[in-house]
């Protein structure tokens, strides 16, 4: 069976600050067809990055889930073609008043494909320093800085205010480089 | 700096299957004001589940980024107050055709919670058996079921087909349990 579907008829409900909101008419493999509800977005970025062998989390009030949340610095990409190292160095450089010279690409993700193309790419960058010349925020962001040791990353997940995929994607991806540290290999 | 923002008035621009679209004014802490646009939905739930050491995927076309995935089984809660193994278990049956006793929960995370509410919750099933009474699928769902090696699943992330945030994070826990394994911890 040819699991595809094929787009009948497409509607703009709403074009946003952050995404826009479409719904497509769909073929479905049967020949029936379906309304499916989707979410465009532009893409965003992430960092894991460390001070003195300490994760760098951003505080911030998180409107959707009405609460705060420890994060790893990330933004969305600006519309149009864009080198996503820039724009994560751009966004570490804002969020946190850190830098270094370069990003290693980790992984990148679709955060849930199922209702939005939000696509992440994960950096990782293991020793940062201060900017000489910080950037200014969004108008409308508003955050605080943190560098935590493994064992507080421990305890703010168990607290829940490290809560999200992306953070918790890359703390999983600390341990796997801590085991491997451990056993020498 | 109280970093909390201030509700002032909300707006629902569509109310859909699987979220709804509110446009938010907040009061940002500085006493300006800002909109956020938020995608409520309901929360999913996923499973992480084997048959002979094999991971259990499923292959779905994923409309909003226009391609097939290999994705963990997984689905949305449906609304109001549920059992979330329960649920995970009908998605299990319902998908894939295996069952088991119990799920252990091992993680949850809001997927992306810049712009949304949903939140998912990741179960552990070591060992599946076939179903004796298959539930039917959604009416517009169609996929095909896949067991893959540890060796398949890290080339399956190579190829792309492998590439959304539950199915990964799965995966690391999956590593780290294997790493952790190999030294006899």
């Amino acid at each position: 069976m040819n699991l595809k579907e094929e787009l009948l008829n497409n509607k703009r409900l709403f074009t946003g600050k952050i995404f826009n909101l479409d719904i497509e008419e769909v073929r479905l493999p049967n020949g029936q067809t379906a309304q499916r509800e989707i979410v465009h977005h532009h893409g965003a970025v992430a960092v894991m990055a460390f001070v003195n062998d300490c994760l760098l989390l951003v505080e911030q009030w998180r409107e959707p889930i009405q609460r705060l949340t420890l994060e790893i610095p990330a933004g969305k990409v600006e519309p149009g073609p864009q080198n996503l190292e820039d724009e994560a160095l751009r966004e570490l450089n804002e969020e946190t008043g850190y830098q270094c010279p370069t990003l290693e690409r980790i992984t990148g993700f679709y955060s849930t494909p199922g209702f939005t193309d939000e696509y992440l790419t994960l950096f990782y960058a293991p020793h940062l320093e201060p900017v000489t010349h910080k950037r200014p925020l969004d108008e409308d962001e508003f955050l605080k800085v943190h560098l935590l040791t493994y064992q507080q990353v421990q305890e703010k997940i168990q607290t829940g205010e490290i809560c999200d995929a992306k953070t918790l994607m890359a703390i999983l991806v600390w341990e796997k480089l801590r085991l491997k540290e451990h056993y020498h290999e």
